[in-house]
Parts: structure tokens; sequence; C-alpha cells
């Protein structure tokens, strides 16, 4: 068996596709042993969404990635010539339906209860949707004695229908 | 143009599948004009999961059919006939990408976030998942100037992996 | 050959999976020979939204739907049961990738220019998307000596992605 | 982690698939700085059409491809020999269904309103299609008090089908 | 076994999703014993179109549909009410890939000569395609001693693509 | 922005798969600046033919590969070691269904008219099929004043079903 | 909302192409209160393979066939007419990927251990196969304070593969 | 639970979309306790090719339907009305890849011993496919100690590709 | 033929996208000519958790990481960096359906006794699941004189749906 | 054009995912000039199981890879260490449906033949299936002067399905 014959990338990594930079940072994260949130001190910003930026699917201000690099001892040039100005997310990180139990719940979560997330939107706020552009992701840790639970929150600005 | 040739049932409807006396739960709630809110208040329930349960997607037990029947002026034996102890959810409601823009949105928070969501909680919790069996689901309306704003709360308890 | 064996209903088909009502609409509107733009007149609309109302992707008002009603000479009460404000839109007609030639050249403006118009989108407006929900959709007819012109026009609102 | 093993190619890049010389022309915009209008206008061209040509998706003249290399300081031999007459654009960029959020609205534009679309086509021009080769697209700024909007046209000539 | 449940429709038959009118047309054909080109001579049209029309892929104008109305000995109102001028073709047929071995053949085609095709149309006439739309499609029997042959032929226009 | 990690191969192309002698054939090509027609003539087969072999999908004979060798001034011998006797063409190019729209409408060809054509040849030949192994293809340039049209011609045996 | 319209067969449905009768022996053991388990004793076999021949997917021997049928109190001409020895298992109950979340967790056990379990097979066994047609399913309870645990054994013959 | 709502029929069946006589045939055949042997014998035809008939894959000559019906106590006269000289068969049945283990191994051995006997194919008889078309397809049983065994033989012409 | 060409990654193969040193681990593993039995023994776990392991499918701890380095004479440090605490499993291994009949039989399970299975489970523990999660796998060689066979079994935890 | 980016690896290659020396078999099979029988009868096996074995598909004994080695003058030692005793076969070779016309005849009588065979098997042998892992492979030429034939054959053990 030889490496470059059985190493085969994968479409299925989280990693496929992303800029060399982003495996840089995490490689950066995991040599400093910094958790996101650490890092989105930094920043001022919550670490669903920096971990977001590190998977290419948020773009961080020049000013933020400077900083970032900074944090990680990475030179901020580099960082700056592949995820500058120029530089836009390409978003949506396969594959679909996911594979891999942690994300398979999320999508498990449309499967159960999308209709009736759904239903429920219309009766609170009539016909539109929620929007996932304007839309906050955070996660906090709640202790229990039952076990630990995971709280994921989205909020969202509700978009109406436009009529014509 | 007939309607027995154009009307055409499809997979793709929220109701694919769904034993009868569900589509007239829906019936009965329309022409009683109760929102899932009012319904779940009558056995102290939340608007999600009941809603939930009448896309067929959770078990309402015996006395929860007979009180919901009561509410909504069904006969209760037909409700217990169709939906009592025999019977079970066949959870999970399609189609898979969902077509319909709301239940789109939850799809790509899947598509953007799942990864970020994946690395925080593993940061936070460890090696496994945020159970989406052991789960509550609640939506509420946050006023906003801007816009009122969707909080859509995933409330799941986190499982370790089991090692052997 | 008989009727009922060979008449096989299709998921294909743009009217799997409308409430009966719509299938009244479409004979009825047929019957009297009448054009969307004509219909939409009636209640101040554009003939594509009142197009997509027929096909179910749209929510008519009340009010709209009793004028509806009028100028087709149907029961508004049957209108208004199906489709009244209990009745959400279930939106998205299949089949994709589409089969049919008018409706696969939209499809097509997708896989030739669809990551054209995002890094036009990206330059002009930033890092965010234009809104399907909040967009006007409107098609003229631009005369013209070598074959006459369809021109489509899509007018959506610029949501820029939230971060926090 | 090392590089060569977790940066995987991806099928779902929009670069997937494109000859070297059009990865030469999305680095020497972004070191030069220049917006796909500044590049257009250099050619008396649309950004829209620029960016399709840089994706590969439209087929630059020799002349435009000499001139383009010269605003963007890149050896025009090597553009000829990559893109010149013998070359011929291989259209359609995945993956489908987008997973790109700007770029799933267009394809949820075919969605709910395609058939609407198609129906008032045919009420406007008869048994046809709206040709998406002989198609301008163009996309305009908007502002807005409300939010700046997006208005994306298509100005496609009208195809009636043949019979024989 | 009883036939109502047994005997399924099916979405992969030629005949799903066509109006009630489309199968009486196959009826008749078969009770008259007319082949397409005899029906297709009395509306001085070809065979192929002919058949087209039957399933559903082409619009007959409504003194064509009167005049194979007669041919057939069917009642043209019926005919004129379910395929007259509100009705327009939802044209492709199913399933692809196709499983029907002749279907399939064609298929097999475009895998096996697709690019071969496409790039002697380029070579010959330059950047755009070849109509599918201003086509029209025949087939003709050429006696051959070692077997007879099949000729398909498709005459479209070529159409090249804007550029703007 | 880095060549290597950007510039991804892709399945979706043409010249996916191809041994590479293939993509020499094609480079040879252009830079000679000769049209399969021109190549095909040297060895007295036809341009689409010769096209198909240079995709792969068609298997030139040992003395052919010299006599194109010779003509695009390329080594025999390599040609030989790779393409030779002992090499068998692994037909069959995608994507499908295609995304290039030249391709597409041969595959929308199958989709509109192909049961109109199984119909027409079971009427002419009986139950059976078209070969697409003995079988040629052509393509001609018919000169027309309101544009010049492709007539695409497939001659193949028709192969009677066997029973036994 | 009319039943007939809106009560749409699912393909989805692990009824989805059973016989009638199956429907009915359902329906029976409902009404009748009884579990597999009970059903299953008075043919002297396993609740697991009794519950799979409910749903089509093992054949009943005609003493089987009327000693279920007298203990659900239902004609056994009937069944035998449907389920005799004319009749053979059309094995295999969609969807796939399962929505279930019971059966998904089923098919994520292939996904996650589907390469471990297929390694220390072959290491235990050599080259070869367990066999799913000579193999025995059965599901115990075992419980446990922290929670009792599903215990679901598969117990099938091991197939070398043969070498010729 | 009802019928009508639980009994869904399937795209899966291998009846989905048959005639409705091809069922009476199944019925008529289990009804009378015949074998497809006994039947083929009847008609000079193998068991096989007669099993394919009834599911619709192969033409009956009309001798053939009319011995057919008369061995199995069916009227001609439907028969011949539905599967007569005006109906071709549209072969293919699914589902695809095959749920059940039956169908599944054979489409198994295409996965596996696929490219083998292509590259055997191509060995011993040059560039050519082994026709399905002209093709015999028989099953033996050959008695044997350790099991019985099911030798299944396809005899197909040998095609070779045409050039031109 | 040139082994840099014709040597495909693959995205079917079970090391698709596992990091480089699982690779090595295998490498080691047969180098040393060591079972996943003998290697479990040495961290005290089960050899088809391990072999979970060395497909990136389970996290070893830090301590067992070095421990299996030790046993395998790869460099700990290596090891700890790549699948050290930073690291979190990346689940799910394709592709799905599977092609390799070991993997296949695990699949087929599913498909014939998965709603069985379900039904049972539901039985004996109610609505809920069973976890795998928290879920053990082993595998057990049974003798037997007809042919050895393999002993599966699933140990997991049943999780009861929460309501709300 | 440049080889190392048009030249792309493709999952539709028969050769995807196989070990090195695989593809080294193939080359030094072309280089000798042998055919599978010949190598076949150096370790009296079959041609069609030594191509299997070529594929991957089947797994060579360490003796037979040694005589194998020498009779194509590779090292043996090298062909141990990737498919000596730790190495098994990945069995399954894409695509599917196949896109070669070679092998889409075999997955083409799976679709016309399929449930035709099933019922045969099911009538001669009962419940059960015919093994595609104790079955063996043989092509044979039969002579004809309307054409060659190829006799492909399967000779499978029948596996009666147990039951508990």
């Amino acid at each position: 068996m030889s490496d470059t014959a059985q190493l085969t990338p994968s479409e299925t990594s989280p990693y496929a596709g992303l800029p060399p930079i982003n495996v840089k940072l995490f490689e950066a994260k995991a040599r400093k042993g910094l958790s996101f949130d650490q890092i989105a001190k930094s920043i001022n910003k919550d670490e669903v969404w920096v971990a977001a930026a590190f998977y290419g699917q948020a773009k961080l201000s020049e000013e933020e990635l400077k900083k970032v690099s900074q944090v990680l001892d990475i030179p901020a040039t580099e960082a700056l010539s592949e995820l500058g100005n120029h530089w836009w997310p390409n978003r949506g990180l396969g594959p679909m339906p996911p594979r891999d139990p942690v994300v398979y719940r999320l999508y498990e979560s449309v499967l159960v209860y999308g209709h009736a997330i759904k239903a429920v939107v219309h009766e609170k706020f009539g016909d539109g949707i929620m929007s996932m552009i304007d839309c906050k992701v955070t996660i906090d840790k709640k202790p229990d004695p039952k076990g630990d639970r995971v709280v994921l929150t989205f909020d969202g600005k509700f978009l109406p229908y436009a009529t014509w």
C-alpha cells in the first residue's frame, strides 16, 4: 500500500474546495490549542460565526482577518491575499444528506419538524419566511443532572412575501 | 380539463401518506379557526409539538387524543382507532431538498452552518451528538422595529459516543 | 386499452398536489377565455403574480379570492374554504431539472450565468443575496423585426449577511 | 494535519474544470483590484457577460482576449493558446441544486415562478420558448430607502416551435 | 390478487400526466387501425410530429384537432375543450435515463457521440447550438439486404450565442 | 489564490478519464490548426467518427493511429502504446443530464421526441430497436437565408427482438 | 379541503405496494390488540420474522397462513388466495436513505460501522460475506438502570467467495 | 386504519404501469396453478420469455395471445384489444438499484463482474457488444448434493461497432 | 498507459478523506501482521471499535493513540498531531447504496427487516429509537457443521421521544 | 492546453480506486501481449475470474500472485505487499447505471428480464435467491454464420430463505 495511491481526497470532507489559507487557519488553531470562542473574543464575534468563517461560510472583514492572523501567528498578507476584499464565500458544505451523525441530526430536524415549524411560523407571522441571511446562530451549554443539554438557537428576521 | 384526470396526488405534499384522520384534524382546526397554540394549551403541550403531531410526526397519548378530538368536535373513537396505542409515527416528511422556501431555509442552515455547529458542539461537549429524540423545539416571536424576528430554539440532550 | 388503467396521474404535472379549487380556477379561466392579465387587472395585481397564485405559489387575500371567484363565476365560499386564511402555499413545483423546454431554459440560466450573476451582485452590493421573497417578477413583450423578445425581470431586495 | 492531504479539490467549486488561464484571469483581476465592469468597458461589453467569460461560460474573440490580457498584465500568447479559436466553452457550472444561497435563490425562482412564467409566455407569445442562447443578462442596482434592490433582467428572443 | 390493488399507475409510463383526451386518441387510433403516417397525411404533417402531438409534446391547431377528431371518429368538442387554445404542451416524457431499449439507444447516442457532435458543430458553425425548438425530426426506412436501416434525421436551425 | 488549490479537476469535463495521449491529440490538432474533417480525410473516415475517437469513444486501427500521428506530428509509438490493440474504449461521457447547452439539446430531443420516435419505429419496423452500435452519425451544414441549419443524421440498423 | 384531494397515497409509506390482505392483517392485529410475539407463538416463529411477513418481506407457509388467519379472525381463503403458493415476496421497503429515525439509525450503522464490520469479518472468516438470506434477526430487551437497551442480533451464515 | 387510505399503490411494484390484462394473466395463472413452463409449452416458447411477456417485457403474437388466453380461460378478445398489433412493450421494470434480493444479485453481477466480462468479450470478439436484443435467456436447475444450482445463460449475438 | 494518469483516486474507496496517519496505521498493521483483535487487546477495547477508529469513525484517547502507536512502531507524535484532542471524527463512509457485497448485505438488512425491527422495537419499548451513539457493536464466530456463522450484535440504549 | 490541468482523473474509470499494483498488472499484460485466458491457464483458473482479479474484484492467493507476477515479469514482492493476505477486495465498480454500452447491456438485462428471472427461479426453486457469491461466470464464443454469439453463463448456488 502506498500513500499517494490510497490517500484519496474526498468530496465529502468539510475541507473540500476551501482555499489553502483556511486549512492553515485550522492547523494554527490546533497548534495554538485555542477554541473558537477564544478566537472569537479577539474580534468581538460569536464562536459559531467564527467557526463558519473558518469553514469558508462567512466573510471576515480585513480588520478581522488581520486580528485573527495575529492571534494565530500566521502571516496576515497571505490571509488577505486569499480571503481579502476580492473574495466572496462560496457557501454550502456537503454532502447532503449529511453522513456525519452530528450534522445528520440537524437534517433530521428538517425531516421531522420542518412542516410543523412552517405551520407555526405562518400562524404567528403570516405568509413569509424566517431569513437564513439575516440570522444569528448560537450554541449554549445547559447543565442538567440527567445529562447536559445543547441549546441551539436561530434568531432570524421574518420576511413577508412581496405581492405585485 | 376534467378534475379526476388533472388533480394528481403528490408525493411532495406534506399530507402524503398521513392516515385519513390527520387530514380531518387539519380540516376541523380550519373550520374551528383555532391556532396550534390554542389546541396545545388544552393538553398542556407546546404548539410546535402539537403541529408535529398533526403532521404525523409525534404520538399523542390516548388522553391527549380524546381531549383534542373534543376541542375540535370530531369523534374520539375514530381518532383512537387510527392513532391509538397500536399506531406509531412513521416520521420524516419530504421532499428533500425541500422545495418550499420556509422549509428550505432550515435545510440551508445545515448547508451553511452545519459544520460550524458540529465544531462548536465538539469543543463544548466532546465526541458525541445533540439528540434530536430528546429534543424540544420552540418558536418565539421577537418584536423588532426593523422587522419582527423568529427565534427558533432546539434544546437537545448531548449524547456522548459509547466506546467498547 | 382502458382509461382508468392507462391514465396515470403524474408527479411531474404542474398540477400535482394542488388543492381541487386551483384546478377549478384553471378550468373556469379556460371556459371564460380570460388571460392572466385580464384576471390580474380585476385585483390590481400583475399577471405573473396571479399565474403564480393559480399554481398555488402565492397567497391571495380573502378580498382577492372573492373578486377572482366573481370574475370567473365560481362560488367564493368554496375558494375561501380551500384557500382561505388557514391555508398557506406549499411552494415549489417540480420536477427538477425541469423537463419542459420553457422552464428548462430558466434552469439553464442558472447553470450558465449563475456564478457570473453571483460575482457581479457581490461586486455591486457586497456579501449578501438578492431576495426571492421580497422580489417582483414581470414579463414584457419587446417587438423586434428579427423576432419579438421576452423581457423577464426580477426586482429583488438585496439582503446583506448578518454577522454576530 | 498536512496540506496535501486535507486540501481537497472540489467538484462543487465554481473553478472546477476551468482551463488554468481562467484562474490566472481571476488572480490578475484580484491583484489589479479591477471590477468586472471596469474590465468590460475596455472591450465594450457588459459586466455580466465578461464575468461569464471568466467562468468559462462565454467565448471572448481573439481581439477581446488580447485587450483583456493587456488590461490585466498577463501574456496574451498564453491566453490565446488556451482560449483561442480552437477552444469552445463547455458551459454549465454546478452543483445543482445550487448550495450557495445567492445561486440557490435563482434556482428557487424556477421552483416558485417557473410554471407561472411559462404560462404567461405562452399567453403573450404562443407555443415556443424564451431563448437562453440569444439572450442578454444584466444587473442593475436600484437604490431604495428600505434597502437597495437588485434588478436582474433577461432579454431573450422568443422562438416559436417548428411544426412539420 | 385484486385488480384495484395490484394495478398500480406508474410515473414511468409514457402516458403519465397526459390529459384524458390523449389516451382516447391512442385508443381510437388502435380501434381504427390507422398509422401515424395515415393520420398525419390528413393534416399535411409528418408522422413523427403527429406522434409527438399524441404524446402531448406538440400543439395541434384547432383546425388540425377538428380534422384529426373526424378521422378518428371522436367528438371534436371534447378534443377542443381539453387541447384547445388555452392548452399548452407540458413537454418532457420520462423516465431518464430511459428504461426502454428503443429510447435508451437515443440517450446512449448522447453519451457516446454528444461531445463529438458538439465539437463538429462548433467547427462548422462557431459558438452556438443546434436548436431543438426550430427543428424537424423525421424517420426513414432504408432497405438493406443485411437488415433494414432506420434513418433518423434532426434538421435544426443553428443559433449563435448572443454577446452583449 | 494559488493555482494548485483552485485549479480543480472536474468529473464534468469531457476530458475526464481519457488516456494522456488523447489530450495530446487535442493539443496537436489545436497547434496544427486542423479541423476534424481534415484529419478524417487522411484516413478516409468521417469527421464525427474521428472526433468520437479523439474523445476516446471509438477505436482507431493501428494503421489509422499511425497515419493520424503522422498528420499531427506526434510520435506514433506513444499513441500505439496507449491506444493500441490492447486498449478498448470505455465509452460514455458525462455528465447526465448534460449541462452544456449543445449537448443538452440532444438530451432534450429524447425527452420531447423519444416516445414519438419509438412509436414510429415500431409502426415502420415492428418490435425491435435502432442499433446505436451499427450506426453512422453525420452532420451537414444546410445554408438557409433565415439562418443556416444543422442536419444531424443517425443511420442505424434495425434489430428485431429475439423470441425463444 | 376535501379528503379525496388532500389524502395523497405515498411511496414512502411502509404499506406501499403491499397486497390488500397485508393491510387487513395489520388491522386485525390492531383490533385484537395482539403483539407480534403473541401471533408468532401460535406458529412457533420469532416476532421479528412474523413482523417481516406482515410487511410482505417473508413468506408464510400455507399452514402458517391458516393459523394466523384463525388467530386474527380473518378468512383464511382470502389470505391463501393472495399470499398462497403462487405468491412470492417482492422484498425491499423504501425509502432509502430512510426518513424515519428508527430505521435511519440502522442505516447509520452501515455508514459508521460498515467498513469496520467488513474488516473484522474478513479477518475472522476470510474472503466472503455474511449471508442476509440464511440469517436470523432477533431483538431482546436488556433492562438497565441507566435506560433499557435494545439488543439486535443478526445470526447469518458465512459464505466464502467461489473461485473458478 | 382504512383500506383506501393505507393501501398505497407503488412505483416499485413489478406490476406498476402494466395494462390491466397483464394482471389478469397473472391472476388466471395463479387460479389455474400453472407454471410458466406449462404455459410456454403450449406456444413452443421458453418459460423465461413467457414470464417476460407476462411482465409486459416481450410481445406475444396474436396467435400466441389467443393460445395463451385459451390455456388460461380468459377472453381472447380482451387480450387482443389490449396487447394486439397496436401495442408495443414499454420495456424496463424498476426500481434501480433493485431492492428485491433476487433481482439485486443480478445487479451485483454487473457491479462485480461487469468490467471483467467487458474485457473478456473484447479479447474474444473485438470492439463491439453482446446484444441484449438478439439474446436468449434461459434458466436451468442443476442438482448438486451441496445445494442445487441455478444456471442462468445469456446467449446473445456479438455486434461489432460500425466505423464510417 | 501511465500510472499518474490511470491511477485515479476514488470517492468510493473506504480510505477517501481519511487523514494520512490513518493510512499509515493500516500499513503498519499489515507490515506487523496484526489483527484488529490483537491491537484492541493492547488498549482493552473491542476489535470492531478499533477497526472503526482505523477508518476514522471513532476517537481514540491520547493514551490509546500512544499505546497503539507503540504497538505498531509508528511515531506517537505524528499520530497525536493528526488525531489528537483537536481532531473529531467526520463519520460516515460511502458510497451508499454500498457496492461491496459485504457492506451491501447490511444495507439489505435495512431494506428487508427495517420496518419489522421498527415495529418490534415500538411494541417492546414504546415510541423512541435504538441509539446508534450509545451502542456497542460486536462480531462473534459461531462454528456450525453446515458452515460457520457470523453473529453480529448491536447493543444500543433505547431513547424515548421527548414531548413538550 | 496543459496536461496537468486538462487530464482529469475520473470516478467513472474502471481503474478508479484500484491499488497501484493492479495498474501495473494491466500494463505488463499489455506489454507481454497476453490474453486473460493465457494468464488464467498458468494458475488453473478461468479467464473471467482472472480478469475480475485484475480489476480488484477477486482475491488471488499468495501462490497465484507469485505465479502471475512471474508470468508477467513483475516483482512478486510488490504484488504481495499490496495484494497479500492483509488485503481484501473492495468490490463494486461504477458508475451505475453503466455508461459503457457493453456493461450497460448487462444492466439492461436486469431491467428487461430481472422480474421474469425472479419468477422462474421461484417456480423452480422456491423462496430464495441465486447466490452471486458462490457463483461461477464464464464466457464462450459460439460461432454462427449469421454472426458469432456470446454465451455468458452464471452458475450460482440456490440459497433458500431462513425462517426462524
